[in-house]
């Protein structure tokens, strides 16, 4: 969703950009970036600035600074379209929030109303519930006090268990670093990786400006390889291979291979194939697989899946000893959409204690990343379950997962006791069943047997809506 | 309140730190970092990372990452003692939020409830009224959206608006920058300034560690200067003076000087004076003034009181033309302690526009910071006025300021025939007042003259609380 809109803009050969850019022999070398005659809301307007300084000017600043320049032209001038008409940012098209997330929010931010009565008529049980659970996890609840420099322990333990939910792969929390937003933790990575201009980082061309504004950031050198638009923007191991050899002839050491799956701003799901040959070529040529995953809940056609780069990894057999790899995730991307909460984190995973340490290290500088921020990820990794789980945590009810439409066809197994009540009565079981709830709640089901289905096992639930809302609105009170 | 704190630790000279530090003949020279023996929740335990890595090792790392260490290990031992028993973090130890401020964070991430009825209980008047003013200063009032990167521009209005209020000079929504606490926006400048190991920053002495981990990681060298104990951590121009002279010497470019004021971690109020002599030095030597006000709401002597720079230097009459200057504010001290929400901005002044251009660069690489912080950042330089200030504002009412206790005596105008009808029937005019208003509205006043008050005049409020309190539960019905 932070693909680049043309608009207004051109493409352009950038030529600064390009002698930090290893030149190679591809034809489809010339990079696309944006270049536009006007700038959104400019913060250098003439009226606030002097033309001239006293101590400083643009030539005494840090040059890979002035160098970024160029490299984000593009993105500061998307950024300021983003704000107003573009695709990335949607809740500023009028995307509303989930509820669920808000209320949680809002209710670990003012914790004092949780045991007021007006509260549970104004906030659903489940987000009063889970904000309870997240305070709990918090150290003396205080969600305006600094947190462990990689984020809340209890927020990371929720997030680990999402991973390993998602993967079927163990997670530990002690691998997660919670970040403000997924770019603080590229900036972190880049850091660490990139010690002059003769350390190169392999990046997918086209890619999305943040990787080239963080090499330019931190003296580096951007390797790119190309991804193929014939083949639907495939990633071919062999052309990295090419890319990596030329930047090594060049004396470029290459230290990480960055991956942006599903892809931005190319818009492709990897096949699990194709990610197990990446894997393997960051392993054989011991390269940081930088895997940014922050799409991984938009895929859009029915025959592709995320997987992530740790999951394909652990499936080849390959551990913490094998391959270095790090995930990011934000909360800003997905069905959420959540761009200026500023939460995400990193699974950090393949690398030796004395290099988590630096990297600790480096997240302590700023001591931790907001708390709300943190919050919203571990909500994003672990979100209500939905109708159909909950009933099938339930003794004797089973649900198949719905695929569509609006409703959900529960299977209850009624006892024998009940079945001989119902035939007593001479009323189907599922009949007599629905009778009974009625009565005894208020609750309307309908037989299943209504709809032709075996008698005794099926009242149906006639209810509209989404999973979430019939989890709050009916569930709860079943 | 960031200040360090002992304990366990013990001084040491740290040798690398020293490296980096260049060497000065001052007899105070050796710089004092904590070491400690154990890191509370370490985040390098030996289950959980291998003992070797594929691909990277710690000697392959960034030499700028590695030298940082030393200056920040103390930094890191104090960060984990911060978390749970440390100063810096009041929340941490049970300091309570502001309920307003809370309230407003609330309600503005999760607008969807200000228009309940159950709400108008939850919530104080106020701080609805508060939420709907920030939600219309947001573009669609979407808080879950990517904001300018420079933070959302209603917001800077009113932080503008509280820098005017506070220093009685105007300030420009355009120079501030919402970043994400006042470190990042400390590493934005050092990024900005730091060219080569060749370029110095002159850091008091004893510093607070994110300018030494600061300029370590963006590969500069630390200039120290030496505040002086025996005037209660003096801060003397002939001796910043002697220092630059002597980087100068050894062929380093000094670019900035940062000034902790008050002081972190000596505790020190400056003296107008001598700020006025901090600024003419800078504004002499060409020196960009980083002035670190986080603490500006932390004065506890009634002989001393907070000057901002910008206030002293415009005082001088110098403007933009004539001094670089930008002053760092956080919502993580003052008497709120919001540590966790990660909010703070920059006021940058008396920069080139193509310099601006730059700093706006490097803060749009990150997107914006998160709108929380944004939202407590305006809070804070524009906290709800006291019950004072609200009596002042209405007509034929004044009030004198409350200096203690828990009362305001304010003055109330009775007009003559007030005073007539008050005669007519032999009763005092303040008694007459208070009897009128007890049988109209319900509120008890105690008549001034009870206290021996000139009769006609000053009713007296017999109301516990604090001021805030004060205007929540009782003005609004008056």
């Amino acid at each position: 969703m932070r693909r680049f809109v043309i608009g207004r803009g051109r493409n352009f050969l950038n030529r600064s950009h390009q002698q930090n850019l290893l030149s190679s022999s591809s034809s489809h070398c010339q990079s696309r970036f944006l270049s536009s005659t006007s700038v959104i809301d400019s913060p250098s307007s003439s009226s606030m600035a002097p033309t001239s300084s006293p101590a400083i000017t643009v030539d005494s600043l840090n040059p890979k600074v002035l160098k970024c320049e160029y490299a984000v032209r593009g993105e500061i001038v998307s950024i300021a379209q983003i704000l107003y008409c573009n695709i990335g940012n949607p809740q500023s098209l009028g995307q509303q929030p989930i509820t669920f997330f808000r209320e949680v929010l809002a209710l670990c931010d003012h914790p004092s109303i949780l045991d007021r009565s007006e509260t549970q008529g104004l906030f659903s049980a489940d987000s009063i519930e889970r904000a309870w659970q997240i305070l709990d996890q918090i150290p003396g609840r205080a969600t305006g006090a600094y947190s462990h420099s990689q984020g809340i322990k209890g927020l990371r333990d929720t997030i680990a268990a999402g991973i390993e939910a998602r993967d079927g792969f163990p997670a530990d929390p002690n691998d997660i670093f919670l970040t403000d937003g997924a770019s603080p933790a590229v900036h972190m990575m880049m850091q660490l990786l990139i010690r002059s201009e003769n350390d190169g980082i392999l990046c997918p061309i086209p890619q999305y400006p943040l990787y080239s504004a963080s090499i330019a950031l931190h003296g580096g050198t951007l390797v790119p390889y190309y991804l193929d638009e014939a083949t639907g923007w495939g990633l071919e191991t062999s052309e990295v291979k090419k890319q990596l050899e030329a930047a090594k002839a060049k004396g470029i050491t290459v230290r990480a291979l960055v991956v942006i799956n599903p892809g931005n701003p190319t818009g492709q799901v990897l096949a699990e194939e194709n990610q197990r040959a990446i894997v393997e070529f960051c392993k054989k040529e011991g390269l940081v697989l930088l895997a940014d995953e922050v799409y991984q809940e938009n895929v859009y056609v029915p025959e592709k899946k995320f997987h992530s780069f740790k999951k394909v990894s652990r499936s080849m057999g390959y551990g913490e000893k094998d391959i270095s790899l790090v995930s990011f995730q934000s909360v800003s991307k997905g069905y959420y959409g959540e761009c200026g909460k500023r939460g995400g984190y990193m699974e950090v995973t393949g690398f030796s204690a004395e290099v988590r340490e630096q990297i600790y290290k480096v997240a302590s500088v700023n001591l931790c990343s907001n708390i709300s921020g943190q919050i919203l990820a571990s909500l994003v990794m672990s979100p209500p379950k939905t109708l159909e789980d909950a009933f099938n945590s339930l003794e004797g009810i089973t649900c198949n997962k719905a695929e569509g439409a609006m409703y959900l066809f529960p299977r209850i197994q009624l006892p024998e006791k009940a079945i001989k009540a119902a035939e007593a009565e001479k009323t189907v079981p599922d009949a007599f069943y629905c009778r009974r709830l009625l009565n005894a709640t208020g609750i309307v089901l309908v037989p299943g047997s209504g709809f032709g289905q075996v008698s005794d096992r099926s009242p149906a639930l006639g209810i509209l809506g989404a999973p979430y809302c019939l989890k709050r609105t009916r569930f709860q009170r079943l």
